[in-house]
C-alpha cells in the first residue's frame, strides 16, 4: 500500500497508509488527542473526523475546545434542528443555515403558518429526542440531479443545490429519514449535540434582499460540555440586559421602524433628554475651550464632494444625488469636512488667528447595508460631535495635545474608564489605497506618535487601518455584544486643504497652507448615547437621567399639596421631576420608578410634611435617608453641576471587558 | 359724427364725439384732473392720454398720485433709460424692461465689458441729458416684420418682437433717433421723467433661467415729484440698514453660497451663537410648558408623505426622492407632521395622557425656486419650532387658549409688539382645493374664531388662506422690506388622523380619534433670527448678543491682568466676554465694538483696578458709568435671565410699519 507523509501543526511528520482518516492520524499521536477530536484541517481545509486522506499534506487535528471545534458542533447540531422540524412540519421548506458568532441559524419557510419562538419548546423537544436516541448522521455525497429529486418541491433548497455542488458534488446527511444538504463538517451521531439551546426566532430575508420573501429564522446554540453553555447563556443574558436596544425599548428612549425609513431613529422624548444633555454640555465644554460652533447645511453641491475625494473613495457609502434641474445635484453629506471648510475660505484668514477651532453638531447621512443597521450603533442618520482645526504646521503638536487632555476631561465627566488608544497609520504594503503623498504620510505619522509617547499615553499601533486621507488616533472601546467600536477620533490631514487651497496670511504676509485636523470627541449622538446606556446598564447618572426625581405623596389628599410644592420648587431649578399622583398603591409606584431607573425617589407623608423634609431613596438601594428638604435640592443640583454618579454600585459597574 | 357714451368710475356718464382722447375725457370733466392725468384705464385696460376712444366704453382717468400712475412714469422712465444706454453704448443689446415694487429695470447684455454699478454716473448724466433737452417720445405701431428690421442684431428684443406683439402690431416709442420696443403706457416727453434715480445693478438670467445666460439688470426709480422720490430713498436707506442680509454680513452672522448650495445658509459662529440661544430658550419654555421634546429623522418614506397627502398637494415643493434600492423611496420631509405622528403612534395612547404635546426643532427641506431665495428669510433647508399637540375633541378650546398664551409670552421676552393675529379659512367658492369635509372645515372654523373672540384678542379674518388640510391662525408681521410675513402659526387638522388612522382609549374603553394641533411658536430659526436682526437692527439684547462684553484695558503692561481676571470671572458665569488686548488706540476699539454691536465695553484702567470697578459703557450710549465688578456681573446676570433689552434706546425702534 502507498505511503504518504503528514506534515502536523508543530512541524512534526507522521508516514501512514494512502487512505487513513484524519482519525487514524489523531490516534497516531496520542489517544487522548484522539477522544478530543471533532474533525481536521488538511491543507487549510475543515475536513470530517473519517475523511481519508490519499496524498501528503499538512494536517492539523482540531479538537473540542478550539474555535473550529464549534464551528463543527454548531454545523451539526443545525443539521439535527433542521431534521426535527421537519419531522414536525413534514411540509416546510427550508432556506440557508449556518453559523454566527455564538452560535447557528436555520432558516425556514412554513407558508401561513410560520414558525414563531413559541414553537421553540416542540421543536427543542424533538431534538432532544433524536440526540438522546444516538441516531448515527449518514453521509453521502449526491450528484447534483439526485440532490434535486431529495429537495423536491422546495424552491429555496433546489437553488442551494447548485451553489454548494463541488465537483459536481453535492454532501447530504441522513438523520432519521430526513435528508439535509450541508457543506460543513458534520459529526457522526445525533448524541454529540446533546448539550444544545433553541434561542429565538426572527424575520431573515432570503439571500439578505428585502424583496425576496421573509423568512423565519431559528437560532440556538451548542457546545461540547454543558458548564460552556451555561456560560455563554449567562453571556447572553448580561449582553442582552445591557443591549441599549433592550434598554433603550424599555425606557423608551428610542425606536427605529424601517418601514417608514431604515436606519432612521426616532428619539423618544426620554432619549431626547438624554440627547439634549450630552449636546449642551458638549457645546458650552468646547466653546469653553475655543472652539466656534456653527450650524451648516446637510446637504452640499455633489461637485464639493469631488474636489474632497469622498466622491471617488466613498461613494458606495454616500446616499443618492438629487438634481435639482438647473444643472444642480445636491447630496446629502457623509463628512462635516467641506463643510467646515466653506466655513473657513469665508474670511481672509490670519496666522494671528490660528489654531481656527470649528465645531458643529453635524448631521450626516450614510449608506449603511440594511443588515449592517442596528439601534442606534449603526444608523443611516447620525449627528456626529464634529469638529475642524485650522492650524499652522508648528501648531499641530500642542493642538493635538489639547485636544486630547479635552478628550480625557469629558471621559472623566461622563465616568469612561475602558477605553485603548489606538493609532491608525495606513497600510505600507497596499499605499495605493491611499492618498498619495509619502512624506506627508511619514511626517504626520511620526508626529502623532511623537505626541502620544510625551504625553506619555499607552497605546496600540494598527497599520492599514487610517482613513484614506490622513493617519489617525482612534479611541476605542466595546459595545455589550462585544464588538469593538471607535468613541473618538483626532485625524491629521494635509490633503483637503491642499485640495480645496486652503490659505492663511503667515508673519511674513505671504500666504501659507494651514493643517486640518479632524476631531471628535464623543463620536456621534447616537453611537454614544447607544455607549452610555450600555455601560451605565441604562442607570443613567442624575445629571444625564429622562427622569431624575418622582415625588410618591403617601395620601394624595393629605400629602399631594406638599408634593406639588416640591415639585414646582425644583422644576424652577430644572430639575426633571414628577409626582406620581395615580390611584396606585405606594410600593408599586417605588417599583415603577426603579424600573424606570429614576435616581432619586421622594416619598412624602405626614412626618415630612411637618419636618420639611423628604425620604430620600437613591436608585439601587434598599433604605430611605429623611432629609430637609432644601438640603437635599442643593446636594442634588451639586450632583448634577458635577455630573456625578448617583450611587457607587452603578460605578465602574462594567463587566464586558 | 358718431357719438359715444363714456361711463365715468363714480358711474357717471358723459357723451362725447367717437374718437376723443382720454385727455379730452378728463378735460370735460376738470381742468384740475386733466393736469394730474397721465393715463386711462379704459374698460380695465391702461391705455395714454392721446388714446382715441371710439366705442362707448367704461373709463376711470389715472392721475399722478394713484398706484397706476406710478407704473406709468416708472414705464416710461426704463424707456428713456434704454435710450440713454443706447446712446453711451451703440452695440448693446437689451433684455426685459419693467416695473418692481418701488421702480423699474432694464436688462442689458453689452458681451464681455458688461454694465457694471460704476457705469450709473454717467447713464444717470445721459438720461438728465435727454430729460432736460425735453425730447418728444413719439409712438409707432410696427408690424412684426418691420420691428424685427428695428432690432436687428439683438437676439433678446428679437425673441421679444413676437411675444410682444398684439394683432400683428408691436409698439415702439422714438427717443432722440433710439427706436425703443415697449408694451405699456409712455408719457409723451422725456421731460415727464425729471425727477428719476437709478440705484443698483444686479446680475439676471434671461429668462430667469440658470442655463441662460446672465444679463446685468439696471434698477432705478422715478416720481413725478422731488419729495416723494426723497421719501422713497429714505425709505430705502432705512430698509437696507435693517435689511438681515447686510447686517448679516456685517455682524458676520451668516452667508449663502449658491455655488455650494442655493438656499442653503450657512451660520458663522456670531449666528450660531443667537440661534442656539434662540433654541435653548424655545425648548425649556416648551419643556417648562407640558411639551415632550423628540429627535426624529430628516428622511422619512416616501409612502408617509403618499398618505399625508403631502405627495399629491405639495410635490412641486418637496425634493426629489431618493431610491435607495431594495424598494425603499426615501424624501427628505417637507414637513415634521408625519414623523411626531410615528411618534403618537409608537404606544398605545390612554385619554389619561392627552394633550399630548410633541415638540421639536425639526429641519426640514423645501424647494423654493431660486429667484424666490433670499438669506435666512426663504431657504429651501430650515429648522422649524414645531409642535403637534393631539387632543380629544372636547380639549380644542383650552390647548388653542394655552399655545396662544404661551406665543404672547414667548413674544413678550423677545420684545415683539408689532403683530397681527389673521384667521384664515378656506375658500368657500373653490372647496375643491382643500381637504373634502364640509363638516370638518366649517366646525373647526367656528372653534378658532370663538376662542379668539373668548380670549378677546382682535383678528382679521382671510378666505382663502389656509392650508390644504385645516384652517389655521397665523400671526403675521413685516419684514424690513415691507414684505408681509407668518411668525407663528396654529393650526386645526381632523385630517391627518383619519389618514394616519390614529387612536386614543376613551374612558369608555373604547377607541377614539384624537384630534391635531400643528403650532410653530417663533417659525423657523432661519426666518426668526432674520427677523429679529431686523427689528433689533442687529443690536440684539444682552441675552441673544452673541459678544455680551468686551473688556478694553487702558495699558495691556499694567491693567491686562486685571481685565483677564474679570474675563475668567464672567465666563465661568457662561457670559460671552472677550478681553480686546490687542496693540490699537483705545477709541478704535470702543468704536469696533459699537460696530459690532457689542451691548457692554468695559474700559478698565488705574482707577478701576484700585476700585475692583469697572467704566461701563452700554450700547448707543455715549457716556461712562463706573460700577463695582461685582455689581455689574450681577446686574448683567439678572439682564440676561429677565430678557431684558440693554437700553431704551433700542427699544421698539421699529420704522418700518
Amino acid at each position: 500500500m502507498a505511503k504518504i507523509e503528514i506534515t502536523l501543526a508543530n512541524g512534526a511528520k507522521k508516514e501512514l497508509d494512502s487512505g487513513a482518516s484524519v482519525l487514524d492520524v489523531a490516534k497516531e499521536i496520542s489517544t487522548s488527542l484522539a477522544k478530543k477530536a471533532v474533525a481536521g484541517q488538511l491543507d487549510g481545509k475543515l475536513v470530517a473526523l473519517d475523511y481519508k486522506i490519499l496524498n501528503s499534506a499538512k494536517l492539523e487535528i482540531v479538537t473540542k475546545d478550539s474555535e473550529e471545534g464549534l464551528q463543527v458542533i454548531w454545523n451539526t447540531a443545525a443539521v439535527v434542528l433542521q431534521a426535527a422540524i421537519k419531522e414536525i412540519y413534514p411540509d416546510i421548506h427550508f432556506g440557508m443555515k449556518g453559523n454566527v458568532e455564538h452560535g447557528f441559524y436555520c432558516d425556514t419557510d412554513n407558508g401561513s403558518e410560520q414558525i414563531s419562538v413559541d414553537a421553540l419548546p416542540a421543536i427543542s423537544d424533538k431534538m432532544a429526542e433524536l440526540v438522546n436516541a444516538k441516531l448515527p448522521i449518514a453521509s453521502a455525497q449526491l450528484s447534483e440531479a439526485e440532490a434535486l429529486k431529495v429537495v423536491d418541491g422546495d424552491p429555496y433548497q433546489a437553488k442551494l443545490v447548485s451553489r454548494l455542488a463541488q465537483d459536481g458534488k453535492v454532501s447530504v446527511y441522513q438523520v432519521n429519514g430526513s435528508t439535509v444538504l450541508s457543506s460543513g463538517v458534520v459529526l457522526s451521531n445525533t448524541h454529540d449535540v446533546k448539550v444544545f439551546k433553541l434561542l429565538s426566532v426572527a424575520g431573515a430575508y432570503w439571500e439578505g434582499k428585502s424583496s425576496n420573501p421573509m423568512l423565519q429564522r431559528v437560532y440556538g446554540t451548542a457546545f461540547y460540555k454543558q458548564k460552556e453553555l451555561d456560560a455563554e447563556l449567562a453571556r447572553q443574558k448580561e449582553a442582552h440586559d445591557r443591549d441599549h436596544r433592550v434598554i433603550g425599548n424599555n425606557l423608551d428612549l428610542f425606536f427605529v421602524d424601517p418601514k417608514v425609513g431604515a436606519g432612521l431613529p426616532y428619539w423618544m422624548p426620554n432619549g431626547a433628554t438624554i440627547r439634549r444633555t450630552i449636546e449642551r454640555y458638549i457645546i458650552d465644554k468646547e466653546v469653553a475651550n475655543g472652539y466656534q460652533h456653527v450650524y451648516t447645511p446637510v446637504l452640499m453641491n455633489l461637485d464639493a464632494y469631488k474636489t474632497s475625494g469622498h466622491w471617488e473613495h466613498y461613494r458606495e457609502d454616500m446616499f443618492p444625488p438629487m438634481d435639482m434641474g438647473d444643472g444642480e445635484m445636491l447630496e446629502l453629506r457623509p463628512m462635516n469636512c467641506p463643510s467646515h471648510i466653506q466655513v473657513y475660505k469665508h474670511h481672509i484668514r490670519s496666522y494671528r488667528e490660528l489654531p481656527i477651532r470649528i465645531a458643529e453638531l453635524g448631521m450626516m447621512h450614510r449608506y449603511e447595508k440594511s443588515g449592517a443597521l442596528s439601534g442606534l450603533q449603526r444608523v443611516r442618520e447620525m449627528t456626529l460631535n464634529d469638529g475642524h482645526t485650522f492650524v499652522a504646521p508648528d501648531q499641530i503638536q500642542d493642538e493635538f495635545k489639547k485636544i486630547l487632555s479635552l478628550m480625557v476631561e469629558v471621559y472623566d465627566d461622563f465616568d469612561i474608564t475602558d477605553y485603548t488608544f489606538r493609532l491608525s497609520y495606513r497600510d505600507p504594503k497596499n499605499t495605493k489605497k491611499y492618498f498619495d503623498d509619502d512624506e506627508m504620510w511619514n511626517k504626520s505619522q511620526t508626529m502623532l506618535k511623537a505626541a502620544m509617547d510625551d504625553l506619555g499615553l499607552d497605546y496600540v499601533e494598527a497599520e492599514g487601518e487610517a482613513a484614506f486621507y490622513g493617519p489617525k488616533l482612534d479611541v476605542q472601546t466595546k459595545t455589550a455584544l462585544g464588538n469593538e467600536e471607535t468613541l473618538s477620533t483626532i485625524q491629521l490631514d494635509f490633503m483637503l486643504p491642499e485640495r480645496f487651497d486652503l490659505h492663511y496670511v503667515g508673519a511674513d504676509g505671504q500666504d501659507h497652507r494651514p493643517v486640518m485636523i479632524h476631531r471628535g470627541l464623543v463620536s456621534t449622538m447616537e453611537r454614544f448615547t447607544a455607549y452610555l446606556t450600555e455601560i451605565y446598564k441604562g442607570a443613567f447618572p442624575t445629571w444625564l437621567a429622562p427622569k431624575q426625581v418622582t415625588i410618591i405623596p403617601v395620601n394624595q389628599k393629605a400629602h399631594g399639596a406638599y408634593a406639588e410644592k416640591l415639585r414646582a420648587k425644583m422644576a424652577a431649578k430644572q430639575i426633571r421631576v414628577n409626582v406620581d399622583n395615580r390611584n396606585e398603591k405606594m410600593g408599586y409606584k417605588i417599583r415603577e420608578a426603579q424600573t424606570q431607573k429614576v435616581p432619586y425617589v421622594l416619598v412624602v407623608g405626614d412626618q415630612e410634611l411637618e419636618a420639611g423634609s423628604v425620604s430620600v431613596r437613591k436608585y439601587g438601594q434598599k433604605d430611605s435617608e429623611s432629609e430637609n428638604n432644601n438640603m437635599f435640592i442643593d446636594s442634588l443640583l451639586a450632583e448634577i453641576q458635577n455630573y456625578s454618579r448617583t450611587g457607587d454600585n452603578a460605578k465602574n459597574d462594567n463587566l464586558i471587558k
